[in-house]
């Protein structure tokens, strides 16, 4: 068994255990649950991610209000334990369905999805590491790196034009070997098969990630995971809108919402290398007015914590003035090739002090 | 060069000389275009899908207001020859923007989506084949076959665990082998990582096929080409709802406003194999109300020609009777391998008419 299904095991035992104990000692069974209240959870400035702070709630057999909650949570535990024990994973989904059979069911989805959320914050281990899958799958991936998913070994360069994609159990995945000075994501499948077709992976020596929008969980793991293990810069190249800044900036630094797996899913090294109202002037690009929503939401990302640098100040400044934003494609004014024989290598070679050639 | 390749460019050759001959002749030139009119889109009962009527359109250079859209047609038609000739692709969007430096712009995408199409019918060649992307990849696979792109040779079970993700570019796919003996496709990604993980590859010594929702363009020729390649069933499996049903159909009888290429992407032959109001009841499923919604379009379904079949009126009543519909992973109720130990099995048995042990 990998060790990250050990160390769950050993959690979700741990919770069944000490409940067990309280039992066996005629105490009132308890446990503690740290809040996922919007005052605890704080932007770490030197993690860069938000993570929760150390208030805790208490769910306790004694309390009438909580005695199905707290059974709630011990079947959850149970089905995990299971899962992890035979080495399945199931959606969601499934385990609501599953659950009809139980004692103490659930009314809806998103109940089952809050005792989870429960079990996660509680351990301290990401629902995936307990069996239980998001739907999605991950990013696209192309480029020379190998990989072992349980008995099957494979490069990323010889699964065909859409590359690897990454799979909800991600963190079954080994990293077996890679040869890659950089990871570029980019937003779209649009300009991930541009980079495919002009074998930019061979020009930057890089791993292409096709984003395909906002991130799925697995994709944030693999490029962190990535990021950690292969240790090379990660550039995340989005649209110059608010959208696409907010998408680097969730792989970055995460969500608030997700402030308790953070630690496993941010990649704080990884830097913005997305279109900024500056390229929109330097490039001459064609352009789109910034719509009601887009001048809100760069106000809003203004006072977010995470935008706090210097950079980002200027930029949605100069953007709010400029009054336009550019997706990437844009660059295509200048031909199909422009974007990965001039500006990638103009701003790779600004931000690594040398020439791209 | 493939042959579908070359006989694209073919047509885009034969396009541009028929202008110039008029031109050579001091004859006004004009284009003769199928009308995509809804009087003009007819269902082939026989065929089983949508396909276009006989009436055509006329664009004339000798029409002042149609001289802007005939110059437009040419910049497309010129842009995808030099695609092909050099073997790249290039999205719909990227071409919005390539077309900044013609002499003839488009003010807006849709415009020159519409053109794209207008030179799709008249060609009767579909965009992928004239190097035109959609910018979304296709549904995952997951089985024994051995695909070749390029050079680059590969089999759909040493890809991961997500398998092989169909590109947009899947003409330029070769399909030197596979051993299966159907072809299963689900509509949730939930569902095909159940089926990779029970193995349910080995077990239906089938291709199992990941729709994602609505199937991209690519999936449907995808399904298309496997079908008529591999002479094998191809079953649809979806959820017990109007959208799931839907979904389904376009697979099987294409869409109406894609009816000029409904001849390379419907698959006639493929079966709804989902879940049905009998289901439901068989079963003693969980359900969910019919919303409004539902209702609504479980109406229009039935008079929609493609739903005219003893099997689609009696389960279309029979939903609208019981008033609930079911998801797939519904089935979990009786355990996460039920849908595959039991309820497949039953199914697939029955509508081949051989017990699957």
């Amino acid at each position: 068994m990998m060790k990250h299904k050990e160390i769950a095991l050993n959690k979700l035992r741990g919770m069944g255990d000490e409940v067990l104990e309280s039992v066996l000692q005629e105490e009132v069974p308890s446990i503690q649950i740290p809040s996922r209240g919007t005052s605890n959870i704080i932007y770490n400035p030197d993690k860069k991610y938000f993570e929760l702070g150390d208030r805790k709630g208490t769910r306790s057999l004694g309390n009438v209000k909580q005695i199905k909650k707290m059974a709630q949570m011990m079947c959850v535990g149970n089905f995990c334990k299971e899962l992890v024990d035979i080495q399945k994973t199931a959606t969601m989904r499934e385990m609501y369905y599953v659950s009809e059979g139980w004692d103490v069911g659930f009314d809806n989805q998103q109940e089952s999805n809050n005792i989870t959320e429960d079990i996660e914050v509680t351990l301290g281990v990401s629902r995936e590491n307990l069996g239980l899958l998001p739907e999605e799958d991950g990013a696209s991936v192309y480029g020379d790196i190998t990989l072992r998913d349980e008995d099957v070994e494979f490069n990323a360069l010889r699964l065909g034009k859409s590359g690897y994609t990454i799979p909800p159990t991600v963190d079954d995945v080994e990293i077996v070997d890679a040869d890659v000075d950089r990871i570029i994501c980019v937003e779209t499948m649009g300009l991930y098969h541009r980079m495919v077709q002009e074998k930019a992976y061979e020009r930057f020596n890089a791993l292409i990630v096709g984003l395909k929008g906002q991130a799925a969980r697995a994709t944030r793991r693999f490029i962190r995971r990535t990021s950690d293990e292969l240790n090379v810069p990660v550039y995340i190249c989005n649209d110059g809108d608010p959208w696409g800044f907010h998408i680097a900036m969730v792989i970055i630094s995460g969500s608030a919402k997700l402030a308790h797996v953070n630690h496993d899913l941010a990649t704080p090294n990884a830097k913005f290398l997305g279109v900024t109202a500056s390229d929109i002037i330097n490039y001459d690009l064609p352009t789109d007015k910034l719509k009601d929503i887009d001048v809100t939401r760069l106000k809003e990302l203004s006072g977010d914590p995470r935008y706090q640098t210097d950079f980002w100040q200027t930029e949605i400044k100069k953007m709010l003035k400029l009054g336009r934003k550019a997706e990437q494609q844009s660059f295509s004014k200048y031909g199909l090739e422009y974007i990965i024989d001039t500006y990638f290598p103009n701003k790779i070679s600004a931000i690594e002090g040398q020439s791209l050639e």
